[in-house]
């Protein structure tokens, strides 16, 4: 592979020559026997060894997911990478194979292009999954659709099955990455370990697999705020959901974030999303795997039609609960 | 369901309003029993039979793929789900699930990205394929990306397998859609067999597991020319391809609108795309698949390095060989 003129675009290599270096990347990075064909075909062939598999696809578009001016191309990549595997381990599965659907405007610095699928490839190779197909095409804005495929060792847990009684666990970080975004919408690059949060989450990828062993009963991944993702969970199974501020301790980046920009710091643990922390239920009495934090009870959903489905120590909570796309 | 107002915007709908109402469509005509879990959750659950499984992306644009003004949105649809399907077809596979992320201006209609779905949802149904997920975001124009899994009962036909001494071969119509998009492109709505086959191609979904069964060596669809994709065979096996006119019979569509463009017919043959014809080589001598018309030979390539990969009858061609991304 000739490392391409740092000046030049996407439209300079062209597609074929964009799509060659990007796949000489991938093949640098993608793992395993189970990549019969990668890249470069009309298809990639996979060998599945379970019986089901997973697969779950996500958009992201510049300047409303993420922007060139906040973050490196690796940066984003990992994180392109990162909100997608997230989804396979909020079934419980492991994620094994993506593509990526890639739209650009013709002057994107190639550079960009081939930082962002190294970010993206590296993300995957630390949970073993590879790139394995993709396409490229001419857009006015940088818009990359994620799909990835897995498959689950256990029944995959759904958003569907929590019953009232559960306990309401969080796993990783939660709020970090809207703690970044906050900073960096004002201008400021510190508190450091929050815009990185944002930059590059970290989530928990073992957690998954290890709760829908031990019995979770619903699971969902928080990509767009914790109470926005339990009223996904609540709505799916039927029940309400309390959430229950005490069983929070506020990180300190976060007290410290707030009090510069005059915001209580109990709104990025509740609205924020990006971190990809897990949010599951258990039933109640089991003991909670590693690394699970109790922070609700499941309830049944009240008689009264109009109540909320998520409340916050037992009352309506009027804050931010999350991110709407439209 | 409730339809929409005809008049309301995706935004108006809401994320969540929009997605309900894709689900909606795609329940209505998802086969199967191998889909366990559909749109809804963090990803869907597929039961996987084959041991293999094929899987493909591509991305179209507003304004560089299709343009809303030249066909309706559910045409639009079946269009971006037939180049998918296609892709399988040209393995050898069977399509069986398909997600799509959809990208789009706040303002576009609602009912346009429901009509979209409605033809996407029933050109897979037409191969017995469903629609299992997917994702949608604001953005400045119109993006599609598709995803599309399948799987093969014998091994996938790639591109690299062609040696010298192959027969070149086709099946399907070649050049209809590119002369119909000529025809849209000057502003004229005929010949409407030509407009209607850039509207909604019909890929032969049945040609290519046939194909695969009777031995086919390489084997691609044509989605940006033929000489050009003839050029992706040649290149990934190595291997020289020449194509003789004298086996093509123009259509006689094609015939009156290169008379009426002043224009070469056989230009859209060979340089057209979009129909999703399967170009295929296969063993000299073995007899050909039903429907399947022989276009030229497969050389071993020529000590001049300098050499095309692609002559048409023996000659290096100068016309337009198929559509560059970028």
């Amino acid at each position: 592979m000739v490392t391409p003129d740092p000046a030049a675009s996407i439209a300079d290599l062209g597609e074929f020559g964009l799509i060659d270096r990007i796949a000489a990347i991938v093949g640098a990075t993608a793992p395993g026997d189970d990549v019969l064909v990668g890249p470069g075909d009309d298809a990639a062939v996979l060998r599945v060894r379970k019986g089901h598999v997973v697969v779950s696809t996500d958009v992201m578009v510049e300047g409303r997911h993420f922007r060139r001016d906040w973050a490196e191309a690796a940066d984003i990549g990992h994180r392109a990478a990162a909100q997608n595997l997230s989804d396979i381990n909020a079934m419980g599965g492991r994620a094994q194979w993506l593509t990526v659907g890639l739209a650009a405007p013709a002057d994107l610095p190639a550079q960009w292009a081939l930082d962002f699928t190294r970010g993206f490839a590296e993300e995957c190779a630390g949970v073993g999954a590879g790139l394995v197909g993709g396409d490229v095409s001419r857009a006015d804005q940088v818009v990359v659709s994620v799909t990835v495929i897995g498959a689950c060792s256990v029944s995959p847990v759904l958003r569907s099955g929590a019953s009232a009684g559960d306990v309401v666990a969080l796993h990783g970080r939660q709020g970090w990455a809207a703690g970044g975004l906050a900073v960096l919408g004002r201008g400021f690059r510190s508190p450091r370990v929050l815009v990185e949060a944002y930059r590059r989450p970290e989530p928990p990828y073992a957690a998954g697999p290890v709760a829908a062993e031990a019995g979770a009963t619903s699971m969902i991944d928080i990509s767009d705020g914790l109470l926005a993702e339990a009223g996904h969970l609540a709505t799916a199974s039927g029940v309400a959901i309390d959430v229950e501020t005490s069983c929070f301790e506020i990180p300190e980046p976060l007290v410290a974030v707030g009090q510069a920009l005059g915001a209580d710091p109990l709104q990025f643990v509740l609205g924020g999303g990006d971190d990809h922390a897990l949010l599951a239920t258990f039933p109640s009495g089991s003991p909670l795997p590693d690394g699970w934090q109790r922070i609700g009870t499941v309830h049944a959903t009240s008689a009264d039609e109009g109540a909320p489905r998520v409340t916050v120590d037992g009352a309506s909570y009027d804050g931010p609960t999350g991110w709407s796309h439209f």
